[in-house]
């Protein structure tokens, strides 16, 4: 099946949206917590928090200026700070319900049941029913002219990760917190490991390695 | 478990990109096809590839330029063109075996048995046991203070997909097509759909819906 520019274009615009959103294949499923000046509280859910670096360690995601993202866009940037926290089997469904379009004085948490919990060195709510919570520190906005939306970058400051999953080779085993993914715009999805493979070279063959990181050939 | 900057600091440096890589959750999994010039052809793995807009439908994905991924980032600024191929569960092994540190001459077709194959469109090679090619323009080069890296952003020219797998309401099923995800630097994993669910709005519950899109409850 062939799409080009003008099978785009004929698409209905929801249509067009799920199929464009589609196509990049499977994405992280987060929830960013942040609050204002005032102590306003808001989370919603992202699928596009990426791995930047490792060092320094750094993750960003995109902003829509003109959606119900930019309460957190805003908070980010008055803050300086945010959270993101892992998106399990358990919470999807409290997840997608954050991106609702609430009004700016009402707290998804107190919406969708989600409990909003602080560490001392971070400005931001974390999910406290999440069993990986990142808290970062806002380094820099950087805006796409393509299409108006803006890439926020931050350093990662600490991590809260339940022990079990963390392997002695720093691999964190996210299928062992049931952390889910999303494809689309609303897909939500559960894994199953196929391998984890050796660091490739050229002209050697890939050997599969266990979960801790171990050689199993 | 509790990480802070000191203890990543103490981390050694693979088990700390290991930890890092593992933290945003699950990534897509995509074969980016170049070519250079002179036609020397060049696939890499990406675990980065996100969704940036659906209007125009845009996707963009990080490139490192001292690692193997540079000579990628040559090739699209020459070219002006990249194409994305979805890896499946078929394709894994082939994929993760491209990251190797091949020389400038030597393609990854050959050295990992992928097959180029092209368009009239787009100047660079598809990867012929995808089952999901979109084929890309370079709209931007986005360079990233924070850590020296670049983020690729093209506009979809057009796309290859088993049309079974493209839903009435135009969300694909990347579960029907085998496409894998990855966790941390190495590990490939299949997925199994939990539940699409409803556009959420404000206090009204969600509900699920089928694949196709409709409604469930």
């Amino acid at each position: 099946m062939y799409f080009d520019h003008l099978t785009f274009s004929a698409m209905e615009k929801r249509q067009k949206a799920r199929f464009i959103n589609s196509l990049a294949g499977f994405k992280s499923a987060n929830l960013i917590g942040t609050r204002d000046a005032k102590g306003q509280e808001n989370v919603a859910v992202v699928s596009s928090l990426i791995h930047l670096g490792s060092n320094p360690a750094l993750l960003g995601f995109i902003s829509r200026p003109h959606s119900v993202e930019r309460h957190s866009l805003e908070n980010i940037v008055t803050s300086g700070f945010f959270t993101a926290n892992a998106v399990t089997e358990q919470l999807y469904r409290a997840a997608h319900q954050t991106s609702a379009r609430y009004q700016k004085h009402e707290s998804e948490f107190e919406q969708t049941g989600l409990t909003p919990v602080y560490s001392d060195l971070i400005n931001a709510p974390y999910v406290k029913e999440s069993p990986l919570k990142i808290g970062l520190k806002l380094v820099e906005t950087l805006p796409i002219a393509a299409n108006d939306t803006v890439m926020i970058i931050g350093e990662v400051q600490e991590v809260w990760v339940d022990s079990e999953a963390v392997m002695k080779d720093g691999y964190i085993d996210l299928e062992k917190l049931s952390i889910s993914t999303i494809s689309g715009l609303d897909s939500y999805h559960r894994t199953e490991r196929l391998d984890r493979l050796s660091y490739a070279k050229p002209n050697q063959p890939l050997t599969r390695i266990d979960v801790n990181g171990e050689p199993l050939e």
